[in-house]
């Protein structure tokens, strides 16, 4: 079958917030090929994203990333790898362009599983699974009281680990963090994985980190969590040799298998987490999770939207067995809630457990998609290059 | 003085192919804040980088690149400094962010040199300059005889450099690519320095650069460059290794300073490519000449368009001694020749020497951007978010 057509829908909130809550908006991707369909969704801007779908080519190596999908034939899982090493090379200087990506090679997957009655797991050559510990992903209160009771709702909601990120977080000084990590562990007790997320605050800068090491390693935290860019590479081999070791976590700003691998091989973190709306899509992220497997890192998946998002996330590293744990957002907007037919849920057993529905095992609503849809359009020269 | 306002002109040529030749389209940018203007370019996909500009916020991570603009102060270098970290702090997940970033901040310092009647390297702090031996920069002929009457024809013109690239190469056998760097070499004569441009075809393979090494040591190469992606590594680190060794440049695709700076310290390359128009801006672009200043690698600016553009790449290491090559596109299309009233020419010794007038000392022809402009509309939610 050839691929008929691809459809980008563009989902929000009736209010966007500036808090650092990626669930406000949604860029969907459902791609037909024969009788069979698939969806994906970007983590991306969604307007930057479609732009890079359908812009005008500048030259040979920036096309839009249609230029190398539509009409393609889709019937094995190397005709996907395949389609994406195609965007890789003619978009090469379109910058935008992995993002976009990343939710197209997502819905290829989910429709060439689904037309095969699979999990994408399968497809990608797991033959084996382990349910993955989730830890709620919440944001920290304002202050330290907020933050103490954050922790004990996810206490009580029966989160065996729990990762506080951004807010005030690395913006006050030394004391005022750790009395909000104080406040996290409180919050959650001593029995709970706990997780810290600066988002990237502290930019390059190895001794912030080093002043509060200490005592985020008497708090027993799991890991430390983008304490700098992505692309600060010599400040990730720094902190990997701060004494006491804080374990460190990061990898979600990363648009490319290479970045990631580059992290763990000289930048030593601990934890590789991988956003397969942003790296590239299913295929790049579960080059990463190949390269991982027997080297002292565990996967995570990153993800921070919808169902849709949070499986496609899942999908590269289902059989990787000292891979523990996976995001799982508390808290999403009702947008991402309502989105999907179905939600992921944790089990009584406190996991999370691999989808046994074919392709993704997650069905967009398409009342919702109509209910959040903020139309679009694009023209360019007289002509309309989008409009949706 | 505040900036009051910041205009985006989409310019592309009647006919746009898919050759590897970036001069087709452009987009620039004019700022004015007070009675003073300034010009930028950035050299990333027209629409994507209009969409980063004026997207809805998504977040507070993953905002519209205005927003950290509009309104801003601009009276002194850090403040151009402040609100280029700025962008990267709120649109931290806005991949395209760094492209239209890049010519926004050429633009500021442009208009802030103009203001102070100073070119703008005196205002980045350079006491001394040095003029740059140009090398032309061509395609590959599709045939060695093209090749080589291309290589006389740059030699006729008198450039003391030549850098062939992309075409054929890298795409057919060894032997092929050979006939290819051979005629190159035959063409410009012995007496000139030869650099092939492998334009990331190998991607990360480094087996690919060692069967060719050894000729193109006898080929007395000064450079191969992009044999991989700009994220790759490890493959730059062990083709560092190779004897005999042929030096490496690459970097151009850097969108952060680290990312040139990990491709120094971890890939250990000879020659780092920087292309202001998208590391971030001439802001960027100088935090890595700094970086590099005192190591062993030789700083080169990366500029296939306009003299803007070529203008701007070149600001950030005049007064680097040891980096001695400045890329000089041979034959950019008409709208890059005609956008400006004024080009940077070699001048008689051979050599490109530093502006004297004012800002980046080029300025752009409003008659041609009028001829060459696209029109572009963009709306969302029944709103539109740019019209030009």
């Amino acid at each position: 079958m050839n691929i008929d057509s691809v459809d980008l829908y563009y989902l929000r909130m009736p209010t966007v917030t500036d808090a650092a809550d990626g669930s406000q908006d949604a860029l969907l991707v459902r791609i037909r090929a024969g009788d069979h369909e698939g969806w994906g969704e970007c983590e991306g801007s969604p307007l930057p994203c479609i732009a890079a779908w359908c812009t005008p080519m500048s030259h040979g190596a920036c096309r839009p990333v249609e230029d190398s999908v539509l009409g393609m034939p889709i019937d094995e899982p190397d005709d996907i790898r395949g389609i994406n090493a195609l965007v890789r090379d003619q978009s090469l200087d379109l910058l935008q362009a992995a993002h976009t990506l990343s939710g197209v090679d997502a819905a290829l997957w989910d429709l060439l599983a689904r037309a095969r009655e699979v999990p994408v797991h399968t497809l990608l050559g797991a033959t084996t699974t382990h349910a993955k510990l989730p830890y709620a992903s919440v944001l920290f209160g304002d202050t330290p009281e907020e933050t103490l009771e954050r922790g004990r709702e996810c206490r009580a909601a029966g989160f065996g680990a729990v990762k506080f990120g951004w807010g005030p977080f690395g913006r006050g000084s030394v004391d005022e963090d750790l009395a909000l990590a104080e406040a996290a562990r409180e919050g959650i007790g001593d029995d709970r994985h706990l997780m810290i997320d600066v988002g990237t605050r502290w930019i390059d800068d190895v001794g912030a980190l080093e002043v509060r090491a200490r005592r985020l390693a008497e708090l027993d935290v799991t890991w430390i969590e983008e304490p700098f860019r992505s692309h600060e590479l010599s400040a990730y081999a720094a902190a990997a040799a701060i004494d006491p070791h804080v374990p460190v976590a990061t990898g979600e700003g990363a648009h490319e298998p290479a970045i990631a691998e580059q992290l763990i091989r000289h930048g030593r973190i601990d934890f590789v987490q991988i956003d397969a709306g942003r790296i590239g899509g299913i295929t790049a992220a579960r080059e990463v999770a190949e390269f991982a497997r027997d080297l002292p890192v565990q996967y995570v998946n990153h993800s921070f939207t919808s169902s849709l998002a949070l499986a496609a996330s899942l999908a590269p590293y289902w059989d990787l067995e000292d891979s523990r744990f996976c995001e799982y957002p508390f808290a999403p907007s009702s947008l991402c809630r309502e989105m999907t037919t179905t939600n992921i849920e944790v089990a009584a057993d406190g996991l999370v457990h691999p989808p046994e529905a074919p392709g993704l095992g997650v069905t967009p609503d398409e009342r919702a998609i109509e209910r959040y849809r903020v139309p679009l359009e694009i023209s360019v020269d007289g002509q309309t290059l989008f409009s949706g």
